[in-house]
């Protein structure tokens, strides 16, 4: 039985819901071993699913564990990334979007591989928990409107130990269990308004425009189901998200940005984007009036108080943050402009320096990081240090030539 | 690196020897998990593999254990069927073709599923041995020129391993893996000349005639690399090998054909057919010449007096041969022409009996199964028994018009 559903799907033939209830229950029951569900994985991956069978995996996701409910609290407005490097936009704009009075409940996850975690980000912050529980989380909305943590551990379940078979078989990269995966965290945790950032480029899960449209289609074809406005963003993952890649670095270039002293950097454009995106869904006003809510949260100080708040509700202390003393620098090789920065070769540095996980039971180090000095666009001359690479004791470098890709003139 | 492999083939990218090499000597030392092969065996099935990597994959199951060389025997010639309901063809040609002067060892398995396997068949004979070692292969051959045993254990361990796994995670239809795992383990027994049996229809490894053909071009081609010459014929397993299914009942018809007692029907013509590819194979002479050998050595009683030396030598006694004495029938539900027999139905029977297995450990029956008292094209009036059928106890039995299509004349 268990092995004709994995013929069938190899053969690329529709599965009733019946078929894969018993097949991914069966998996979490263990009458599935993991090598069937690999199997079956790999033929979804590459023959795909239709919508129906979409739409039945993400319910029996959803099913396999506990549904919140927080309709009290009003309405709840989410915001997911497909993962980026140096990506510390949670950390910027949910602060930003509870400040403006919508209230924001983010369930976040660890980093594995080249894109870091927000999770492991906040506990940069000495005492941060990350841990509330369903009550916790309930009475700081309450309160503050604001609660950024762990995902809790009976939320789609299976759907965990799904992603931990997808990520060593080679099936992370199925745009139909990305969507069943992603919306069925998402509805499971309560949101009303969702909004997704799709990244694309090189070393992400989506690698194309069009793959990434298939995806956005799907995943609000699923809210609707569940009666969930989603709104969804295309956006580039190929370039570092902002000047810090590392865990203590990225917290304080999110202050920075709360504060409102950097701006007009690619980070700092799509934090405000998202951000009113964010606004307009909750309260049902247009994207340019919520602009202007986010920016005034920005410059009064409101969206950096919202963090000290949230910051002192979970228990953190702020000036606790601790970068390495130890630094090393990247050199340019040639004068010119740089006209790219390979942000999965940042990537594999950060890990290379401790700053992220290999494999999953990895411990990290919060301090270590890497601090651009330039972003794309910009002058640099021959000698000048086009990186900061704080370190935990020396360590082979990269080449400046295989990360920064310096030209006469933008190309 | 293992994930990247697999990565590379779910994108149907073509994979190197050094990488096939890696991953698949890396699941016998167990640095690659069940679930990484079972995700890597689906992409293959799914998208395929070039010429180069089946050679590649061949070798690599090849060089996993010994390379048996018995070239002092002279040429020795090999068959190899990929699977029928009823299937008993081994017991009757390789003696035929043994006693025609052409040496053959034949390294056979047991039934797993609905296809009995001859190594079961051949363990209805009282005392007869089926685990020979290598010097007694040597021995046997070199005296009587005629050896049926088990597989040895250390010939391609890897293709062993391989093939319960894709018993277990619907990946034993592929064109690649089926062609591989056959071809090195004939190569790595040493037969010089090897003759493939496809079959294909309802329930076989392979369905079309299309996928039969670029089997059969495939296992040709990887004989050459190797010197050895293949040949292939493709037919139809859609209907019963014979009248007998179940591995006394096989053994005492097969006796009956050796002895010359059975002729003109599906099974007998298929045998002589297949013996005298084999027989032109090995002495290099026409498949004429060699069916007039042929057909003198079975008229003439030499082919059966082979089958008693092998008997003999093996350990066997064939006086001892059980049949269960408890018989049910099988009654004709209308009166005509016997359209259609449906061997997978046959076969499902026999696994319910007890004859055939439905996973590895269990213990078979060798007295009970079916005898078919008519075959394709005969007439039959309603309240006929159709077939006897030899049972340990009462079962239930499946309904006349399931297994034989009765019309009023042959379509």
């Amino acid at each position: 039985m268990i092995v004709d559903i994995i013929n069938k799907k190899r053969l690329k033939e529709e599965l009733s819901y019946k078929e894969l209830e018993i097949f991914f229950n069966g998996y979490l029951d263990g009458k599935v071993a993991d090598y069937q569900m690999a199997s079956l994985l790999m033929a979804i991956c590459i023959n795909g699913m239709s919508d129906e069978e979409i739409f039945a995996l993400t319910k029996i996701f959803i099913d396999s564990g506990d549904i919140l409910d927080f309709d009290e609290l009003g309405i709840l407005v989410d915001k997911h990334s497909t993962g980026g490097i140096g990506d510390k936009v949670t950390l910027i704009i949910a602060p930003i979007v509870a400040s403006c009075g919508c209230p924001v409940i983010k369930m976040s996850g660890r980093g594995l591989g080249y894109t870091g975690g927000t999770i492991d980000k906040l506990e940069s912050i000495e005492g941060f928990r990350t841990d509330l529980s369903d009550e916790e989380i309930y009475e700081q909305v309450k309160k503050i409107g604001l609660v950024i943590t762990g995902q809790t551990k009976d939320l789609a379940p299976m759907d965990k130990a799904i992603y931990a078979l997808r990520d060593v078989t080679g099936t992370v990269c199925s745009i139909p269990l990305i969507a069943s995966s992603i919306m069925s965290k998402k509805i499971a945790s309560g949101a009303d308004k969702i909004l997704i950032d799709i990244k694309i480029g090189k070393g992400a899960l989506i690698s194309t425009v069009e793959e990434a449209q298939k995806l956005s289609e799907l995943m609000i074809k699923i809210g609707k189901i569940y009666n969930r406005e989603v709104r969804t963003k295309i956006s580039d993952m190929n370039i570092p998200l902002g000047f810090c890649i590392g865990n203590s670095l990225e917290v304080l270039e999110a202050i920075d940005i709360l504060q409102g002293r950097e701006d007009n950097n690619f980070l700092v454009d799509l934090c405000y984007d998202l951000s009113s995106e964010m606004v307009s869904m909750s309260k049902g006003i247009s994207k340019d009036e919520a602009l202007l809510l986010v920016k005034e949260a920005v410059n009064k100080g409101y969206a950096y108080q919202k963090f000290l708040e949230l910051v002192k509700a979970q228990g953190g202390n702020l000036n606790k943050i601790k970068v390495s003393k130890k630094e090393m620098y990247i050199i340019a090789h040639k004068s010119g402009i740089i006209n790219n920065i390979d942000a999965l070769e940042l990537g594999k540095l950060s890990v290379l320096l401790g700053a992220g996980r290999s494999s999953k039971d990895q411990k990290i180090d919060h301090s270590v990081g890497i601090k651009l000095h330039y972003l794309v666009g910009e002058k640099v001359k021959r000698g000048d240090a086009l990186a900061t690479i704080y370190v935990k004791s020396k360590v082979k470098l990269p080449k400046s030539v295989d990360i920064f890709d310096i030209q006469k003139k933008r190309l």
